[in-house]
């Protein structure tokens, strides 16, 4: 696959940060201060997978009215030159006496006043990707400023995606998507789960990933057990249902859909699960516009699990999508978070067939105003079978 | 690839927590607190690929003088349940009321005295997996216990590699060995980068890896730019050279080395400097004994590159290897960390041969009392040339 262009344009990255600025102007933030790799990368266009190595901490500053600046270890300097980025301040990282704090707050006492407030996000699904002792030395070097926790102001741009994010997501979907149709070649009968595993990301990469940060699944008879177990060794079985559920990556814009299989025959229970978790969808795909809550997306799939008889249990049932596998917000019964157009979810509605045998459909959509569109190709109304 | 035997005994994880235990009373801990996901595998065995969704945070405890006890989601109780660990206690998460806090905050009440210090790594190359604004709230809910940094004793015992956990390495290392073998086989002159990294990652994965968690590279006329980078899309020319540097996973272990190939022809700059790259290797296997320093190694390997008046640059040429792609030591002049028998390290000489054309080498090796094993197949001693 040589797929469609890759890169963003630069208006692109000046309308993310002239949206975070009025965000950050909401919550009377001087700067915001990022360090994990997806906030990165959507400020800056800063992508590798170096990010896998936690020896560097690696910081951008976004005044309240000026470009960002990076702070960045020399090894990174290049590839951050590459970016729109001007203001890249480096240091030779790992550097045990002082790894980045003084060049860090040397630049947030320039280019934020006195009495500024830094926002650095401290609230649900984040985390500061630094030291902590470092983190406390740099509040110390930078006072009589005071961190702020930035969570809503980048909750709230980064949820709604733009129209070309959109696209990179859709492209990622696709890639698993024909990965998803080879599976018939090489799940069956007597394959081990760890091989179909393996030649699942192998089908992903053919596909056009760049790399598959994510595959889950299991595989058991009727049913499987959990989500989130590696690959075992045992063999498929006839009767077995097996889901494949994959995060792969292309551009740093991750999918996360699954799609589920019966090995050898679909007995009645399975197929019947099937199709409530499809229907379930449907219903999600239907409510999910501009104006309805993560609630009411809830709401939608848990009223056609439970009319059909079966226990909704008690885990979220969706999710955003984008930069990472997961992203605010959940689609569980607590969460109020509006729907606005251009956010791009997870729907994953699951359920307990029988104790310790579960099912779990999910899907990819955009909301849009009067419905959502789906990025995922949609799963077969009907349990496929593999021979 | 079948491959060994996987997972390890529970006397692996019993000596773990009780190195981890003395450690920890040098330091007057009375509890150590890891939220990441090789610190929690490393005490645990709880291997999942799950940790790339940030949304929910986990936790285990362990304390002075008993098992570990797990504080995590639900949707990960069963998967924990296959490990030794007996103790775990769960919430539904995402919960946007309590994400665990209070749970946790009850079981370190539990465990620990009330004016007890509780050890939460906070140094070099060490970060919180937990939002910020909770770790605030966990420290008021288990007041007056203190917290205290605890990277000295994590490292310390991590540094140092079991038998057990070296054959993991061993086994990681050979199966990316394989992968090198194959690139002959899809890299040459006229393959895009992008190409070339796709296939990389399928010989690994063919070979034996579970994931392919890192890959990194670079190709261009007599030597690179930089490591870090993306593949780009430009096809390979002649006269390139081209580099593939991969922290393929087996079991929660990775691999970390490169190898060098010239296209279509090795030009004498980049012969010479390859020739440098490996003696300079050869150099630090030889003086990776312990009792000596990681400074040493640097001495080493930079006495090799000044002597052929080549420039050593200023990134470090080594780090430690094991659960994470990078940890502690780094083989730089300011690292003066004892080397222990054991510890799994990477050798990473590099030089630049023109303004901007850099080459790095990389083996992975295990220290011992009389020098060093090598655990990656050694690369050819001259550069390998792909038509």
């Amino acid at each position: 696959m040589t797929g469609p262009v890759r890169g963003f344009e630069i208006t692109e990255f000046q309308r993310r940060t002239a949206s975070l600025q009025q965000a950050m102007a909401d919550e009377n933030l001087d700067a915001l201060l990022v360090t994990t790799a997806p906030d990165i990368y959507y400020v800056t266009g800063f992508l590798t997978r170096f990010w896998e190595s936690p020896t560097r901490p690696w910081f951008v500053v976004l005044p309240a009215d000026a470009a960002p600046t990076a702070v960045v270890p020399s090894i990174g300097a290049a590839l951050m030159a590459t970016t729109w980025i001007k203001d890249i301040r480096t240091w030779h990282a790992p550097d045990p006496e002082d790894d980045g704090v003084a060049l860090l707050a040397g630049a947030l006492r320039e280019l934020t006043p006195r009495r500024g407030r830094i926002g650095v996000p401290m609230g649900p699904e984040t985390q500061l990707r630094m030291p902590l002792a470092d983190f406390e030395r740099l509040k110390s070097a930078i006072a009589p400023r005071e961190i702020a926790d930035a969570t809503q102001p980048i909750r709230h741009v980064r949820e709604v995606k733009s129209r070309a994010e959109i696209e990179k997501i859709r492209t990622t979907c696709q890639v698993a998507g024909v990965a998803f149709e080879r599976v018939a070649t090489f799940a069956g009968t007597g394959r081990p789960l760890e091989a179909v595993f393996r030649d699942f990301q192998i089908a992903c990469l053919r596909a056009g990933a760049d790399w598959v940060s994510y595959l889950a699944g299991g595989a058991g008879p009727g049913g499987y057990a959990d989500v989130i177990s590696p690959a075992s060794t045992r063999p498929l079985a006839e009767g077995d249902v097996l889901m494949l559920d994959t995060g792969a990556v292309r551009e740093g814009y991750f999918c996360d859909f699954d799609r589920n299989f019966a090995i050898g025959r679909a007995d009645d229970p399975a197929r019947r699960a099937y199709a409530t978790l499809y229907a379930a969808t449907e219903a999600a795909i239907d409510a999910a516009r501009s104006g309805a809550t993560a609630a009411d997306l809830h709401g939608a799939m848990a009223a056609v699990i439970a009319g059909d008889g079966s226990s909704v249990g008690t885990g979220r049932l969706g999710h955003g999508l984008g930069l990472q596998l997961t992203e605010w917000p959940s689609v569980i019964a607590a969460d109020r978070t509006l729907l606005r157009e251009g956010m791009v979810l997870t729907l994953e509605p699951g359920l307990e067939m029988a104790p310790g045998r579960i099912m779990v459909h999910e899907e990819n959509i955009v909301v849009g105003a009067a419905g959502a569109e789906l990025l995922s190709p949609r799963a077969p109304a009907d349990l496929p079978v593999l021979e």
